[in-house]
């Protein structure tokens, strides 16, 4: 791509690849560098992947939640985005390889992210998919709706209880927010739609192989949660292990859940991109990074985020796979790779230090729990600061706007303003064919 | 579905088949009848077509334009919702099979809508993709973005002009607002975001193989929209019949022009399912009906909307197939049916008349034409009439008001929403290739 580098003032590169939390704010805090940023993305907007689950729930619009990195970057003039798969990293050649075309750099930020981890279970990421990506949470709506519609017409009693029968695999915030907001949907929201099947029937299962939900929480919120679920009527199980999981349902300590509904929401590997770094990895394939986020043996390379193994040398903590973790780390390795063309090297050698800024998560309508520091608050308080907090971090004008107005849809007038089944895509998935030959069973 | 019959308390069924203007209508004007009303749709929404090439122009999410139809009808106790697709009618049993299921009526109305029509080059279908269903529109907004995209990293200038060439064939309303659209965002919204292949560059060119533009229209107005259109820089041919299509682009009077972006709005035909009722068939597969709608020998069987070829007898007139058709139509045959249940003839006799209300179509932003009786408008007053119009009659509280905000936005702050490339469903398509394989060719 020398064309690129003809095109631009300095001959220093930065590529970035990932348009997620780590790398976007790695390429902002670069604004003003003499350098150039190359931003290397598959998709050509940067998703708020904390308000999947939103759309996965038919409350938010695709397009709530995602802008186009171009638009992000719109006036940030030093900054190329691409739109393209990143197949390999060469480090020998410095470069990396996208769509087979050889993009070289000075320094290279990974930022590539997280994928499901079916823990050696790729058989069962058919029957329960996760949710990264815009079309899976788009595929999961569609198939959350299609059960409804089935559980409508289906006489058959077992049957009517397996499409009413939601299983969530994971009691992480992601599997607590889905089953609030499934459980909420079908309760609240869908029943007074349908005329012969009572959907407030319908069963919303979490399962949890740990001892309690949101391990990463004070424990004290983990039980809050665990309790307001409960009140909301969610069925959690802790201690759980899945042990089979097929197109018919689960199995979950020797007991048979039948359910055509299973989510993924157990845990992420990183994204197999960083693979061909062939530097160690840790635990879920994350790259085991220097204090300074770079690989070892070569400074100008580094990983962020999800795919970033690091342990904090201050707190001696694993930095969380969170959008602050990933965000942060951003920010610090602009400020690296700054300090380095000056010749400095006073933040490397202070390494990453994650600066925790709190933890939310919604369980339903009036329902979260937060904790800010010594703060600990569930209830309607950590609601409102949830909703407020989302409000205004979310990335665009317009999402923002239009993500409130759902929101007032959503919990005021206890609706879903986007419960549109739509045919999905190619990936692999139970609900294309259901949705090609819809719906209704009567007999 | 005899199980339907026990559930409710009337032995008497109206079947209707779709559940666009027309079906719905129906069903709505149904309401208080002594009846029940089974709304048969493969989608499980009401999409509000006239807007769906705004979706494809990347300023409204689909959610915007579509509402479940279960929600529509939610305190119509009377009403069943069924989603599925109809195999065909059997008049000689009273049922339609739906997905191999009988489902007996009393009375069926059948408003199935219309699809492209290729006039026997089936093989266009391909490269030429019409814009019917959400589907469609959001696997054209992924090509023609994923085109700026390709655009700017192809260094062949004869590739680059064929990335952002965009070819709409039909000048009636679909093409004539889709070419203001795409040639608004690829000259307002889209160049600030590139850097290097400059997006003005784009050419629109908008094929029609009659004399004008919107021949439905006062020719007056015609010649209003054609000006509007090429001051907005879009190509315009007129007399201009397309010879041939393919993937590289279209031969249009012996000129061949490459296109990566192909869009078909030349006509379209009625749904295929109306084939199964042995009836007469007008032009565009269109039933002949009677003058109060239903078909020859079957004063219970009604065929209305799109589908349905029915000369005014006031006017002599074809019912045109717009909204305002179907709806009139579905408002006119609940009222014979209702009739009917008391023995009345008074409405058959009289027969169907349509009311034109008028019509308008946008060329771009504060850019529009509209006639209404002998009202003649264009420019700014038009467009204000068209905006106040569809923000009222858009169905849908939620809809309305995210559609006005994504107006704001669209119109005042010349942006588009809902700029998303997403994976395209499995209908034959030439996008999600290119989508899995990205954008970029850099050499």
């Amino acid at each position: 791509m020398e064309t690129v580098v003809d095109q631009v003032a300095s001959p220093r590169r930065v590529v970035i690849v990932g348009g997620g939390f780590g790398g976007l704010f790695c390429a902002k805090a670069l604004k003003r560098a003499p350098l150039e940023t190359v931003v290397v993305d598959r998709n050509n907007y940067h998703l708020f992947q904390p308000l999947l689950y939103q759309v996965a729930s038919a409350a938010l619009s695709p397009a709530d939640i995602a802008q186009p990195i171009r638009t992000i970057l719109r006036d940030q003039q030093n900054s190329l985005v691409v739109l393209g798969e990143v197949d390999r990293v060469a480090l020998a050649e410095n470069r990396i390889y996208v769509n087979g075309e050889g993009v070289p750099y000075d320094y290279l930020v990974l930022a590539p992210g997280a994928v499901d981890n079916y823990f050696g279970h790729a058989d069962w990421a058919r029957a329960a998919p996760g949710m990264k990506a815009v079309e899976d949470a788009t595929r999961i709506r569609s198939r959350l709706l299609l059960s409804f519609e089935r559980a409508e017409f289906d006489k058959d009693p077992a049957n009517r209880s397996a499409h009413l029968s939601f299983v969530i695999v994971g009691g992480g915030p992601t599997g607590v927010e889905l089953a609030g907001a499934i459980r909420e949907l079908a309760v609240d929201v869908i029943p007074r739609d349908f005329r012969r099947a009572d959907m407030r029937r319908a069963r919303v299962i979490l399962i949890e192989a740990g001892s309690r939900l949101l391990p990463t929480f004070d424990p004290l919120l983990s039980e809050k949660a665990l309790r307001q679920l409960v009140e909301l009527g969610v069925d959690v199980r802790l201690g759980a292990p899945v042990t089979a999981i097929d197109e018919d349902g689960v199995e979950v300590a020797g007991e048979r859940l039948r359910s055509h509904n299973v989510i993924w929401a157990a845990g992420v590997r990183a994204a197999a991109v960083v693979q061909s770094l062939g530097a160690e990895l840790g635990p879920g394939g994350r790259v085991k990074v220097e204090q300074d986020c770079s690989i070892p043996g070569h400074p100008n390379v580094f990983v962020i985020g999800d795919a970033a193994y690091l342990v904090d040398s201050h707190t001696g903590r694993q930095v969380p796979g969170v959008s602050q973790g990933a965000l942060q780390m951003g920010r610090y390795v602009a400020k690296v790779i700054q300090e380095d063309l000056k010749g400095k090297r006073r933040l490397r050698e202070m390494g990453f230090h994650y600066r925790d800024l709190g933890s939310m998560a919604t369980i339903g309508r009036f329902r979260a729990i937060a904790q800010i520091g010594r703060f600990r608050s569930s209830g309607l308080l950590a609601w409102l600061g949830w909703l407020a907090l989302h409000i205004t971090v979310l990335i665009g004008f317009r999402s923002r706007f239009s993500v409130l107005l759902s929101w007032i849809y959503s919990y005021v007038f206890v609706r879903r303003g986007s419960r549109l089944i739509t045919r999905a895509g190619p990936a692999p998935d139970t609900a294309p064919a259901g949705q090609r030959q819809p719906a209704t069973q009567p007999r």
